[in-house]
């Protein structure tokens, strides 16, 4: 398999397939939407029955009030900063953003079903009851599927990504439900669950569909002036909405608190590092975009895990401080090495900005939670955050450590093997991909206005 | 009359009649202020002597902190989304973006005004008390205007839009006080006061103004590489937040609650659908960036008026799922067939992405609204969710059922003849509106910079 | 001093400043905030414990929810309206927006511990204990540096950046100390401890650092189209979220819900004016990109002291008339005299929008504060939003208006002595700085992608 196909014919017709999946998948979407889900209690108009049953005495306390903002900060982080993030190749941006569009809004709806299954289903009605909470936790899965996008850009077609999102999100709901329900681990800024398994699902898909000649499409593998500065777009509202991500399901009161202000400070640190690091990287110490519009987030991946963990600002600090440097490197050094010694083609550098911090940022989180003490947490603060309770009461700091340490592996094998899986079900050639030097060009799914001063340089 | 004017002289110098317009008014905004407009008891420095007669036990109470979130996801929409989502075209972003920037501004100052006159006076003290959500109430009267500049886009200047916004914006308090308070029509998000009419009173207003001769601006009339991706940041910022617009002045609780869930779901489905048919009707299954840019938008226009109701998720994604066919469908066939047939240029096709999804959502909302049941509502839900209090407690679900279709026909009929009666009063030619062949270019109301890569092309 | 050095090496080379001042002044604040940063009694693990002792009954009362919306909007205004508003040169895009991400990431480190000494230190235990206010105040803090930064961009290296923040930072903690701690003045929205400051300090550092031969670099000190687009997303995020900048930190309830209305109408006002004052400085009436992306926010600049005051709706609007109008009357006649005249080059026209705005916020308050009733604020409201307890409980609102105009004066007395110090400073040449023939052009500090059609016509 991976071998070189020269001559195979490369049908980039998607007038039948495109259409077909959209409209068959959507009605699937209505029916069991139909059959399964329902409002929660916090937003069916029997609220004000629940109330009053609950001595609840203000709507003040209803979920919507405590996760909306962080909510709509994630939606923001999904379709903006991940959709511009990738809108960076020179005459790739449609499909950057576009697709990317195109796949969580799919995905979004494929996730409460999925996640719904797992998490939310009533035995007794059969429903689904949804509330704000859903709404983050589908976005969040739609990220694991945006992530392997990531190392796909510009090489696969439209039914493909939708064809990675279908399997992503029932993977990702498995392995989810594998860590955060039977491994019971803690992760939630989703370093496992959303970051490593993305990464090392797209990666996998990515190393599955090598494409031996790619180099002929190498004249639309980079950027333009202006095609960076769109990129910047997406690295600024995903930086910003950091810490959001990681306080959006965190518990309320000090958990969404100090999640916020753990990932805040990570945060900067990247971006003082992966600047340096940049730097150090050029002959003269000037700075590469790629590097500030990715390296910089790294913190962010790493301390979702731990968002939540008294793990001290300065500890914040020290993890973004690492991951800033490891990111950076990646781009310098690994992703080259990858692509030449194990003919892996990562386009946006996943492998650097998601895989690794993701894996790093649940092993930091095993050994805080290993090192948390009754004294630093409170005894009611140390069940809460560890999530010490119920069946896991008899659980010690040190073996929920343990624990996390073994959800992060959980994560990483279902995104090597899920995605090895889904990329040989993608080299079917039934899904109109792109031909080797046809790759990275809007044209090929597009209709691109006519635009000289643009098109002219880069036919040169 | 719309005959054929080649011969008229179009003077587009606007250095007298511009600064006249924006001072004179912003002057008499600062005189009616003065003499009408006073926070509200929420706002004012009395707050905590009223907290402590009413017995609010905390300032969460606030309608401030229900709401503000909300409030500037709203604001994000009427300055990002409409100003970038009208930068598409290759040599009008100045103008979209900017003057979309003014007309809102100045806006918003007389919504408050003359909403307040009707919903927020005072009789006792001749005073309009305002709190957050009046400013939501401005922006939403504000996006009327927007839409109809949406069918005017490169066709009329400055002092015409200021023109198209104070009538517009008075119309709108009108019908909207008929549709809510005479009618007692349920529409959070504005599905018939929003859309139907400012839509309507676009196309109307464009309608009256046709240019006979425009295809002399023809090239200037398309996007080019990077207009089209700027406008995919309006897109987005609309699409991420509609669920604060349908939800924002919705009930307290499960009201915001479920609005937001409905227009959420709602939005995914039309993605699918919009982009189903982009591809269809495309040779090959190219898929084209003005409906991935509009119609993904249609299903949270039609949501708008039942975003409170009980429709279910999955009725929401019935909603979305048919408005991101029909919108489309507009953009392929309607819109070239209005302007063939009907004379009726629409530069931003605001009868797909307003007009129809909105008379459509007051349509549906007839139907949720008359579907409705106490076992489905409860009994409190359903008075509070339909509005049946007061001196309608006696209304039937299925007499507001025809209420809200009553009411979305006063707002198309507002829209159709408030902008003929704009319309004309625009042809007057004193505004300094571009002739035919100047259409579509900043040139006319913008010191343009010299940037010869993309001004050459265009002169060719 | 400030001779012109026309055979002065410019040595561009950064990779060892560059990496060298990053490195060590991020493990500086690792070090320092191992010793003095811990979470507050709100974002602790022991928040369940403390909301017993002080019977706290909801976790909605945890300031968290009271401020991370307005947080976030802020955070946004610092990394993508200053970032953004900086990017309209035409080839200075990448060093705008990257730059200010990176001062203002270590910009906020610094903060944190420079007003943490000031504000928030336990002198028992001697740490600092932070939560989300002290997050806001140090995104406020970095508003300060990224003013000055308009004054420079395009001028310095990112090393002497670094330095600005460094001394801006701490200037900042020191003047913000004296003139709300000391002077006890009332300043939300910063319009003279960020403003006036940001302003003074910044035109300050320009002054010294005058260029003789600036214009050299003349073809690149322009926009081209597509810059002045992206710059308008600057614009927009810091026009639209400015009520949450002048609310952020506000007292809870009808104080944040005050400032936010006040700003709101003040920012709608300053729109018109601009306008109206852009298109008659012009001969026939076109408006310039400069004063849209500029001036339209002076409304907000002003209302920063006063916005939690009882200005009243219509006084928000006039001080936005005003600001407009002064704002734009700078931009068209005084920043080219005080490039002329007094060598003072002032790349973004920091002077029209932050220094005399802000300074104007300042008296604006004085007069305000001077003016309260007891009738007007009530007795409660008064003295909480006078901030009058304590050992200020017996000064009258006339003293405290006389407080204000003092702080007013401290603000720009130490941007214009710091900046002065700093200047010198920066003219030791070690730091990197470019040539004045070298200026505005990323290709100094970054790697540029190859962009044929967009360096060209530069190049010619």
């Amino acid at each position: 398999f991976r071998q070189y196909q020269p001559f195979r014919h490369r049908d980039t017709y998607i007038r039948v397939s495109l259409p077909a999946v959209c409209f068959v998948w959507q009605i699937a979407m209505v029916v069991l939407f139909g059959v399964f889900i329902r409002y929660n209690e916090e937003s069916d108009a029997h609220w004000p029955e629940y109330k009053k049953k609950q001595n609840i005495t203000s709507d003040a306390e209803n979920d919507f009030y405590y996760r909306y903002p962080s909510f709509q900060d994630v939606h923001v982080m999904i379709f903006v900063g991940f959709g511009f993030l990738m809108t960076f190749l020179k005459r790739y941006s449609f499909g950057g953003v576009g697709f990317n569009f195109l796949i969580a809004a799919f995905g979004l709806q494929w996730a409460l079903l999925m996640q719904g299954w797992f998490h939310s289903l009533d035995y007794n009605t059969g429903k689904i009851y949804i509330g704000i909470e859903n709404l983050i936790n589908a976005d969040f899965c739609c990220a694991g599927c945006l992530i392997a996008y990531g190392a796909l850009l510009g090489k696969v077609s439209p039914v493909q990504l939708l064809v990675v999102t279908l399997f992503g999100i029932t993977l990702f709901a498995v392995e989810e439900y594998i860590i955060l329900n039977l491994l019971h681990c803690r992760d939630a800024g989703g370093s496992m669950v959303i970051h490593a398994f993305g990464g090392y699902y797209g990666l996998a898909i990515s190393w599955v569909l090598y494409r031996q000649n790619l180099n002929q499409s190498k004249h639309l593998q980079g950027s333009v002036y202006h095609s960076d500065v769109f990129a910047m777009i997406g690295t600024l509202f995903l930086w910003m909405f950091w810490p959001s991500f990681n306080s959006a399901i965190a518990n309320h009161g000090d958990g969404q608190h100090r999640a916020a202000i753990n990932t805040y400070v990570a945060l900067a640190s990247s971006v003082l590092t992966a600047v340096a690091v940049s730097s150090l990287s050029h002959r003269t110490g000037k700075l590469d975009m790629v590097h500030i519009q990715n390296a910089t987030l790294a913190g962010g991946v790493a301390m979702g895990a731990s968002a939540e963990f008294m793990i001290t600002p300065y500890g914040a600090l020290i993890v973004g401080f690492c991951c800033g440097i490891i990111s950076t490197f990646g781009f310098v050094v690994v992703t080259p090495f990858l692509e030449r010694k194990l003919k892996l083609q990562d386009t946006c550098g996943i492998h650097n900005l998601h895989a690794v911090p993701g894996m790093l940022g649940g092993f930091i989180s095993a050994i805080v939670a290993a090192a948390a003490t009754e004294s630093v947490y409170s005894k009611e603060g140390l069940v809460s955050t560890l999530g010490l309770e119920g069946k896991f009461a008899n659980r010690s700091p040190g073996t929920q450590g343990g624990y996390q340490a073994a959800g992060t592996c959980v994560a990483i094998a279902f995104g090597l093997v899920g995605g090895a899986i889904v990329g040989f079900i993608l080299k079917i050639p039934i899904w109109g991909d792109p031909a080797d030097d046809n790759c990275f060009d809007d044209e090929v799914y597009w209709e691109v206005p006519e635009d000289e001063e643009t098109i002219h340089p880069v036919l040169e």
